[in-house]
C-alpha cells in the first residue's frame, strides 16, 4: 500500500510530464531519415541514428544541441562521407526548430500545479541543454508553482540522492512525478523516496526499461496528471 | 577603499578563472581557420565564425557543443555550401577533442581554495554546458572545496541576483573572483556585491568591456590568483 501522508515536497519532470518533448524528437527523426533516403531504409537509419546518440552521450549530455551534433555525423556515416553540404544544412535546422518550438503544456498540467503548490513545496527536475530548459519553463508560465528549479546532467540515483542532500529535503518526504520509469521513477524508489509514473504515449527508447527492474518497485501509476489530486 | 570584513561567501568562476579554457578555444579556431583556408583569409574566417556565434548565442547558449554547431554553420556559409564533408567530420573532431581535453588547473589555485575554504563559504558559478563543467570539475578534483555548484545559463546581474536569493546569500556577505569583467565582475558591483578580478591572458572578443562601463566601479585587480590571500 502506498502512503502519500509524509510527503512535503513534489519534484516534478518536465519534459513529456509537463509539456510535450518527445514528439517534436520523433517528427525530428522522421525528417532526418527523409534527408538520407537515398543511402538507407529508413529502420537502418532510424537505428543508426539512435547508436550515434548513445554512443555520444557520456560526451554531449542530453537535449537538443547533443542530438543535432549527432545526426550530422550519422549523416556521413551514413553516406559514407558524401552527404551534401545543403542536407547538412537541412539538419541543422532540424535542430534550431526544435529549439524555436513553442511550448505545447499538457492537458490538466496547470490545474494540478495550481492546486499542490498551496498545500506542498514543488520543484521541477529535468535533464537537458541548460539554456533550453529554461526557455522552455520560461515559455510554458509555469515557473510560477515551482520553488526550485534543477537541470540535471542525468537523473540516475546518485543524481536524485545529491539533489535531495542539497536541498535538505528528507527521502521520506519526497514525491516525484514523470513520465520516465528510467529516470524519473525506479531512481527513486531505489533511494527510498516515492514516486508515481504517468506514462506518455511516447517513449524514448533510451527510457525503456526491462520487465524485471520493476519487479518488486512500489509506485503508483496513473493514466493522465489529473489523477495525482485523486490519490494524494 | 574596498573593505571585505563582511565577506562571508565568496563565488569563483571556473574557466580561465581556476582551469584552463579561453585558451582551447584559440586552437580550435586556429584549426578551423587552418581547414576553411582555401575560401577565406585567417582573419574574415576568425570574424565570421565570432559573427556567427553571437547570432547563434541566444539559441545555443554557451560551451563546446555551441560553438561546434556554429563551427558547421559558419564551414557550409563561408564555402558557399561547398565545404567536403571530410572538412564537417575534422569540424565535429575539434569539437570532440575539446570536450576531451585534460583540466589544466592554473597556478596557486588548489593553494587559494584550500585556505579560503577554512574561513569562507566557497561557491563555484560558471556558464556553459551542464555536463562538461561538471565533467571538468570533477577531472580538477577540486569540487571537495565547494559548498555548492552553480552552472548558469548567463551570468549577468539578473543571473547572480536569483542565484544570490535563493542561497539565502546577502549581496554585502558575498564576494566574487573571476577573470572576466563582464561577466564575474561588472555585474556584482552593479547589483551591490563585491568582486575581485583577476585577468587571463586571453579573453574572448565577447567578453570584453568598454572602458566607459568600468568608470567609477568599485572592485580590485590582481595579478595572480595567489594575491587574493594577501587582501583578504
Amino acid at each position: 500500500m502506498v502512503d502519500y501522508k509524509n510527503i512535503k515536497v513534489i519534484g516534478f519532470d518536465a519534459d513529456d510530464t509537463l509539456w510535450v518533448n518527445e514528439t517534436y524528437f520523433r517528427e525530428a527523426e522522421a525528417e532526418f531519415s527523409k534527408l538520407l533516403s537515398k543511402y538507407e531504409t529508413p529502420n537502418k537509419i532510424d537505428q543508426e541514428l539512435f547508436k550515434m546518440e548513445i554512443g555520444n552521450l557520456g560526451l554531449y549530455g542530453y537535449g537538443v544541441k547533443a542530438f543535432t551534433l549527432s545526426m550530422v555525423e550519422c549523416a556521413l556515416d551514413l553516406s559514407n562521407k558524401n552527404v551534401s553540404p545543403k542536407t547538412i544544412e537541412a539538419i541543422l535546422n532540424i535542430g534550431k526548430t526544435m529549439l524555436n518550438q513553442p511550448v505545447e503544456v499538457l492537458d490538466g498540467v496547470e490545474e494540478v500545479l495550481e492546486v499542490l503548490s498551496k498545500k506542498y513545496r514543488l520543484i521541477l527536475a529535468t535533464k537537458g541543454d541548460l539554456l533550453d530548459q529554461e526557455r522552455k519553463l520560461e515559455r510554458s508560465n509555469l515557473s510560477q508553482y515551482f520553488h526550485h528549479i534543477e537541470v540535471l546532467s542525468d537523473k540516475k540515483e546518485n543524481n536524485y540522492s545529491k539533489l535531495l542532500k542539497h536541498l535538505k529535503i528528507d527521502l521520506s518526504e519526497f514525491l516525484m512525478i514523470g513520465n520516465s520509469l528510467k529516470s524519473d521513477v525506479l531512481p527513486l524508489v531505489n533511494i527510498g523516496a516515492q514516486a508515481i509514473h504517468v506514462p506518455y504515449h511516447t517513449t524514448w527508447a533510451h527510457e525503456e526499461v526491462e520487465e524485471k527492474e520493476k519487479n518488486g518497485k512500489t509506485y503508483n501509476t496513473i493514466e493522465t496528471i489529473r489523477d495525482v489530486l485523486n490519490i494524494l
